[in-house]
C-alpha cells in the first residue's frame, strides 16, 4: 500500500509552503485534504499568513523533481496511506497543541532501511540534555543498550549529551536505532555528528519532517520533539535541567499517553533536577535500568521485575528466637548452651534447639559441649 | 499528669523479664494491665517461654532503686499515662507485626532535657545506610538541617553514616534532633559516638527502650526501627542498599501510616538502589530537599513548593511568530525588515512588529534600517 502521486506531491508542497508543527495546517489538512489545501494555499497564501515571495517561491516549485532528486540522495518521502507511515502518528492530531505546536506531520523524509511502522510499534524515545554528566551519559548508553537488546528501536535526537549516548548504546549492541531531526535529514546537526548520522542512516533511519536541505531552527526543534514521542511508546528522561527541551518531549509523551519515565540522579546534579520533578509530581515512574524500561511497556502482567536483591545470607532466613540465641553465642570464646540460654533469657530446651540449627546454616561451630560464633565472610 | 508509681515500677519489672518489640507482651499488657501482668510472668515465665533463671533475676530486683539510680544519672523513665508519653506511639498496637516485632514500648528511658511529646508533634526521622557514601551524609546532612531549621525534630538512630549526618546537620543550625537507641541511653553504640550522644543528651534527646545498662542486640535494632518510625510524622531514606536496616524502618513508616520519603542518588550506586525500589514501587515519594520533606507533612495546602526554575531569559517568554522572526535575524550581519520577513516565510508587516517586540527585550538590535542579533549572555 502506497498513497498515491499526486498526494504525495501535494504534501511536499505543503511542507515547502509551511513550517512543521503547525496546527493550522494539520486541520485545514483534515478538512480539505492535501491536494485542496496546497492549490488553496498557494492562491492565497494569507490563509495562514504565508508571505507572498514565498508563494512565489512554490509556483515554480516542481514537486516530483524534489521527490526525485531526494530519492538520488537515497532520501524517500513517507506520508499518510503508505504501509509505512506509523498509525500512532495520527494521535497528534487529537490532542491539544504544546507552545502552539501540534498536530501529525504531513510526511516524514528517511534516509535508512529501517521500516517507520516497525519503530513506532515498540519504540522507546531516550531523551536528556546536551551539556550531560558522564553519569549521564553512562545511564542512557547502558540503558539504551538493555532496551535494544530486547528487540525495541531506541528513538532519539541526535544531539551532543544523552541523545549521541542513547544512539550509540544501541548501535553498540547491533540494535536498531532512529534519529529524528529538526533539519534536513543530509544535513548534520551537529555538525561533529556527521559521522554518527551517515552509519544511522546505514543501519537505522535518519528521519524528520523539514525537506532535505533545511537547517535546524529553536521552532523546529520543538516541534520535532512531538514526533519523537509520538513515534515512541514510551520516553525515558535520563537528564535533564529545569529549561531542558527534554522535558518538552517529556511533556509530549504524556500528553500523548504515552509511558513516560525518568532516571533519577543525584539530587545535587543541576542536570537532574528536572527529572525529579517529573518524578515528585508523577508524570513519570522512576527506572534504573533497561529492565524496568521493558516491564514498564510490556502488557500488564507479561514482565515483571524483582527487586534486585543481595545474594541470601544465612542470617537472613533466622527466626525471632534463632537470633537472640545467635546474639548470646559468644564471639571470642565458647560458652555451653545453658550459658548461653541464660544470656538469651530463653529456655535450655529452646536454645539448644536453635543452637542446632545454627550450626547447619553455618552461623555457629560446637566445640566439645560448648557453642561459638563461626566467622562469616563479609 | 504522670502515670502512678505502681505503674512505672510494673513496667520496670517487665522491662526486665522481657525483650522490646515482643507483641505478646503488648497484648497481654492491654488485657491485663503492667502491674497484674509482671506479677503473673514473675510467678510463671512460662507464659512468654521465660527461663526461669530470668524470673530468678528479678525476684531480687527493686525497681523504685533502678529508677532511683537512672534518675541519679539523670535517665528518667516515661510511660504511658505520663504527659510527656507521645500519644501516636499507641498506634504500635493496632499494626501488623513486622518480622515478628511489634507493639507499643513499655516506656521509653530517655537522656535530655526535649520532652517526648513535643518530638512527635512533627518530628521527621531522617535514616539510611551506616555505609553511606559522602553524597548520601552530604544530602542527609543538608536535609535535617533545613527540616530542623522548621522547627521539626530530627529523629535518627546515632549510627555512623545517614544517621550521624542527619543529627549533625540539625545540630548545625540549632535545631532539635534526638537519638534512638537499640542499647541503654548511658551506653554509646558505636563508641566513637560518645561525645555525639552526650552533646544530644544536653540538647536534645537519647531515647531507648532498653534500661540502662543493656547492650544492642540484632533484635533490638529491628525492635528500635519501630519506634524511630513511630515517632515521626514521616520518614525520609537517604541510602539504603538493598539488604539496609533503613528499609525495616521505611516498612514500619508505611504500616504506621507515616509520610515515606526517599532521596534518590545515582542509579549505579549500590547504597541508593533500596531507596529506588521504594521510589519505583510507590512506597515512598520523591524528595530532593528539606522543603519538600516539609511540604509532604504540611497539612494540605498550607504549604507548597513550586518547582525550582532557572532565572527567566528573554527567549523564554516568545510567541512561536517572534521565535520564528529571532531564527530569521543574522547573527554576524544585519538584514533589512523585508529579508527577515522573507526568510522567516511571514509577512513584513507581521514581521516588523515582531523585530520591535524582540528589541525591546534585548534580542535583537537595530542599525539603521536593519537588525542583527544582539549577543546574549550565556
Amino acid at each position: 500500500m502506497s498513497a498515491d502521486q499526486d498526494e504525495r506531491e501535494a504534501r511536499v508542497r505543503l511542507n515547502v509552503l509551511t513550517e512543521p508543527g503547525d496546527p493550522r495546517v494539520a486541520r485545514l489538512l483534515g478538512v480539505m485534504g492535501a491536494q485542496a489545501l496546497a492549490t488553496e494555499l498557494a492562491a492565497d497564501g494569507e490563509l495562514l499568513g504565508l508571505r507572498e515571495d514565498v508563494r512565489m517561491r512554490e509556483d515554480g516549485l516542481d514537486p516530483a523533481g524534489v521527490l526525485a532528486r531526494a530519492a538520488a540522495a537515497g532520501i524517500r518521502y513517507v506520508v499518510p496511506g503508505d504501509a509505512e507511515w506509523p498509525a500512532c502518528l495520527a494521535e497528534l492530531d487529537h490532542v491539544d497543541a504544546v507552545s502552539g505546536l501540534g498536530g501529525q506531520p504531513l510526511g516524514l523524509w528517511v534516509r535508512g532501511p529501517l521500516r517507520l511502522d516497525d519503530v513506532a510499534a515498540g519504540g522507546v524515545a531516550v531523551v536528556g540534555s546536551r551539556s550531560a554528566t558522564t553519569y549521564g551519559t553512562s545511564v542512557a548508553g547502558d540503558l539504551a543498550a538493555a532496551v535494544a537488546s530486547e528487540g525495541r528501536t531506541v528513538v532519539s535526537g541526535a544531539a551532543f549529551g544523552i541523545d549521541q549516548a542513547a544512539h550509540r548504546g544501541a548501535l553498540g549492541v547491533g540494535g536498531t536505532t532512529v534519529a529524528v531531526l529538526a533539519c534536513g535529514v543530509d544535513r548534520a546537526y551537529p555538525s561533529a555528528h556527521r559521522p554518527l548520522l551517515d552509519h544511522l542512516a546505514q543501519h537505522g533511519a535518519v528521519v524528520s519532517e523539514l525537506r532535505p536541505g533545511l537547517p535546524p531552527t529553536r521552532v523546529r526543534f520543538l516541534a520535532r520533539n512531538r514526533v519523537i514521542a509520538a513515534m515512541s511508546a514510551g520516553t525515558v528522561v535520563v537528564e535533564a535541567a529545569v529549561r531542558s527541551g527534554a522535558l518538552n518531549t517529556a511533556n509530549w509523551a504524556s500528553r500523548l499517553n504515552r509511558v513516560l519515565m525518568g532516571v533519577p540522579g543525584p539530587v545535587t546534579s543541576a542536570p537532574s533536577e528536572g527529572v525529579h520533578e517529573l518524578l515528585r509530581t508523577g508524570a513519570a515512574s522512576l527506572v534504573t535500568r533497561g529492565e524496568h524500561v521493558v516491564e514498564a511497556l510490556a502488557p500488564v502482567g507479561t514482565a515483571t521485575v524483582l527487586p534486585r536483591r543481595a545474594p541470601e545470607r544465612p542470617a537472613d532466613a533466622l527466626d525471632l528466637l534463632e537470633m537472640r540465641v545467635l546474639d548470646a553465642v559468644p564471639l571470642v570464646h565458647t560458652a555451653a548452651a545453658v550459658s548461653v540460654a541464660h544470656a538469651a533469657g530463653l529456655s535450655v530446651a529452646d536454645t539448644t534447639r536453635a543452637l542446632h540449627r545454627l550450626r547447619s546454616v553455618g552461623l555457629v561451630r560446637a566445640e566439645g559441649a560448648s557453642w561459638r560464633r563461626a566467622p562469616q565472610p563479609e
